[in-house]
């Protein structure tokens, strides 16, 4: 181990950590009979809705059926199946890739899917898109990794990460060599960004030598749930373009916005094409995945980027890494067509496609609310509002014999917690550590994820540990 | 462009370098209307099966179809078109995925789909393989990528890399701060590897502060058609085991023998066990993919490699850094399977099933030894012979005239040569320089993929073109 790459042996992952490999362990465990003091296990570690037991859109399905065996479109018993505007969409799909889609792809994706992007993000945002600004990737990771790479030269280069994060910066930076710069969200302010904290942070970073290239900001946050108001972003941008950081918006959940009135999901690029032209050279690279929204076609791992206001120069040489490996996964690139572009209303599917959507969405915020409302009950608990994404980070204070014991046993108190949480009532939760909190406090991650009539399972069974946990360190 | 980290810009990857961009943009001119001294591109520049009108395998792409859509099973519609097998098929895979396909998966793949590349490896080889020495990957070159990454420390860390090679892996190597050892292949003697030389190129690292980590050997290879004897892979391994060297075994193109009696696939794996106890700790990692052999689905990006010999806490690094990216594409996954379990005889797909694939596998060796036998007749060009692969890297003897043409014009004289080629004849190759010879030698790479027809016209441009470009030069 000693002859490992130094980079690589620093980074962690909670969302799938050593508690996620004991919970499987011990779900391998219970299939071969072992008895726990629960009957099944509560997989709220991370964002994968199917894995819940939520539905694939039936339309995305059919459609991809078609488009895995083209021989299928003109078979007549496809026709007494499936709805005709299915069969079109294969059809024009399929148009589009002359020799079939089993070949290599442009490594940006297919030139028609991009299109379909621009004009998706066109109409969400009212301001222009070009296709060539659109990189498709495998998942939005991918697409994070590459911009990353880009902006690392070394130990010095520093990029703002929110505390807490979505784990997948804080290791990735590292990996790359470079220095997480972290920035705390504001909790007791329902989680928000203060532009004045980035500031400071700059700042010290500046004064140890340090040059600080690239801020990352999730909207809506995972984990916290929040929703960024437009003046918050405007605030972001004019600091970014004054400072000349490098805009990474993670905007994957921004069809996940519970409460659309009052906390609407505003991109990135829409806030910044409606100031100035002054503030129009600001760079920014925004992400958005198949994997999450409403489809949650996770294992799909499609997903795009928008790279705006870079040199051409940094282009090509983006361009050039991705080639190396060739292309997105083809079906990952059709995943994304379909969610830039679902059925239009008046055609044969658009009201079944409608009501799939509305009820996933609608179940997504029920879930939302029960859970926020179960954790706020809680004795020591405070859970923010959720306004967006798939999570709540409830805010845990910890007696402090839970905190001596976790000290004796060389666990972070949260840690403990959770491990608690899937030992005694089968719930796996990602400790607060594992994202990043302010010294002193204690969290926990859950999705909000699990079905409706598992969801009440786990409110009572969360309120049932939790009381005892509390009892047992009283 | 100064503000970019320094290590990416190094990166050159010519299979899709600037001469392929440039046919790219001839191709849109030609939809266009503009005229060209040829009618149509023979795009012969990349491994990509299905890109020159080979057909996915009926087989593949029905089973596939059905996983994409599960309510096609039950469909009675579908079991009039379909074997039953398929449907069996399908409705086994089906079963290992509890809430669908759509989920992440497990970072190092699915289990059942582990299990059955270890029976695969186990048939293969006839020596036990463990699922858990196997991790699912997007194509082969993550898996080449993930290693590498493990391995490099620094600059001072060395990795022996053919020359020619693939240019993945110069390409990666200084991406991660690493050193390129390159050790050449001689052409003379079928572009044999000689273990000699190897070791005079690690000496000669060491001598210089430097350590060699890692050996890349492709086996059956690009871009050379040799395939490697047993005794020369004992050697290797022996070599690899005494140095404390990594072995990266990249096996993509080991179904892609077209002289099996004379020349068959050995595995390093199988001759690693068929070796003394003594050798058994060695160091492999090898690769597979689904873009090569005959199912060719280079799109799906699927692919797995075998991890043996390593530390058990550098494997969960290795799984670490893999789950951050949480799961390989799922159909990528799917295809593995169906890679290494096709129908089994006697079963209602197996005849034709085996028909298309005995189909492609004779048609790519007719055209490997039609290209051979043309590239062979021109003047000044000798092509060693094809054993494997899906390429041909003949050399090519300049006229000194067109040597300093290129000087003149500031480009490699191979490169000269394959614009002149593009520009002329509609060929798109690649020069050799993009993979590396020795220094006063020239060559070019193209692959035998176009379609029997095609790869007769591509024959007579060749010659033509050859002998014109031959004939300005003189």
């Amino acid at each position: 181990m000693n002859n490992v790459n130094e980079a690589v042996k620093k980074v962690e992952y909670a969302v799938r950590g050593p508690l996620v490999v004991k919970a499987y362990e011990m779900s391998k465990q219970m299939e071969e009979g072992k008895k726990f003091p629960f009957t099944e296990l509560v997989f709220s570690n991370i964002g994968d809705p199917q894995n819940r037991g939520q539905k694939p859109l039936t339309y995305n399905r059919q459609v991809l059926s078609l488009l895995m065996n083209p021989q299928l479109v003109s078979n007549s018993a496809i026709s007494n199946i499936y709805p005709s505007d299915v069969i079109d969409r294969a059809q024009l799909m399929l148009r589009y890739t002359t020799n079939g889609n089993g070949q290599y792809t442009q490594s940006a994706g297919m030139p028609f899917i991009r299109e379909n992007v621009a004009d998706f993000i066109q109409a969400r945002d009212g301001y222009d898109c070009d296709p060539n600004d659109i990189y498709l990737t495998d998942g939005a990771s991918i697409g994070i990794k590459a911009i990353l790479e880009l902006l690392i030269r070394g130990p010095n280069d520093g990029i703002l990460v929110p505390v807490p994060t979505y784990p997948l910066y804080t290791a990735v930076i590292p990996e790359f060599g470079g220095t997480s710069v972290l920035y705390q969200l504001d909790e007791e302010n329902g989680w928000s960004l203060d532009v004045g904290a980035l500031r400071k942070n700059v700042q010290e970073f500046k004064k140890n030598g340090g040059e600080v290239r690239g801020l990352v900001v999730i909207n809506p946050n995972n984990p916290t749930g929040t929703v960024l108001t437009k003046e918050n972003i405007e605030e972001i941008i004019k600091f970014c373009h004054e400072e000349e950081i490098v805009i990474l918006a993670d905007e994957v959940y921004q069809e996940n916005c519970y409460f659309p009135e009052q906390f609407p999901f505003h991109s990135f690029k829409k806030v910044l094409r409606s100031m100035g032209e002054k503030y129009q050279n600001t760079q920014l690279a925004s992400f958005h995945s198949t994997s999450k929204g409403i489809m949650a076609e996770c294992g799909m791992r499609g997903g795009y980027m928008e790279v705006l206001g870079f040199d051409q120069d940094i282009v090509q040489t983006l361009y050039k890494l991705r080639s190396i490996f060739l292309c997105p996964n083809v079906v990952g690139q059709l995943c994304v067509d379909l969610m830039v572009k679902s059925p239009p209303m008046g055609s044969q599917s658009y009201s079944m496609y409608r009501k799939e959507y509305h009820d996933v969405y609608e179940s997504l915020k029920r879930r939302s609310i029960r859970l926020v409302k179960t954790l706020n009950k809680l004795e020591g608990v405070s859970c923010q509002p959720v306004n967006g994404a798939m999570y709540c980070f409830p805010q845990i204070t910890l007696p402090p014999k839970a905190i001596a014991k976790a000290q004796e046993l060389g666990m972070q108190p949260d840690a403990l917690y959770a491990l608690r949480a899937l030992e005694q009532a089968g719930l796996v939760v990602v400790p607060g550590s594992g994202f990043g909190q302010k010294p002193g406090t204690w969290h926990f991650r859950t999705t909000f994820l699990p079905q409706e009539d598992e969801i009440e399972g786990m409110c009572t069974s969360l309120k049932k540990f939790h009381d005892g946990f509390m009892a047992e360190f009283a």
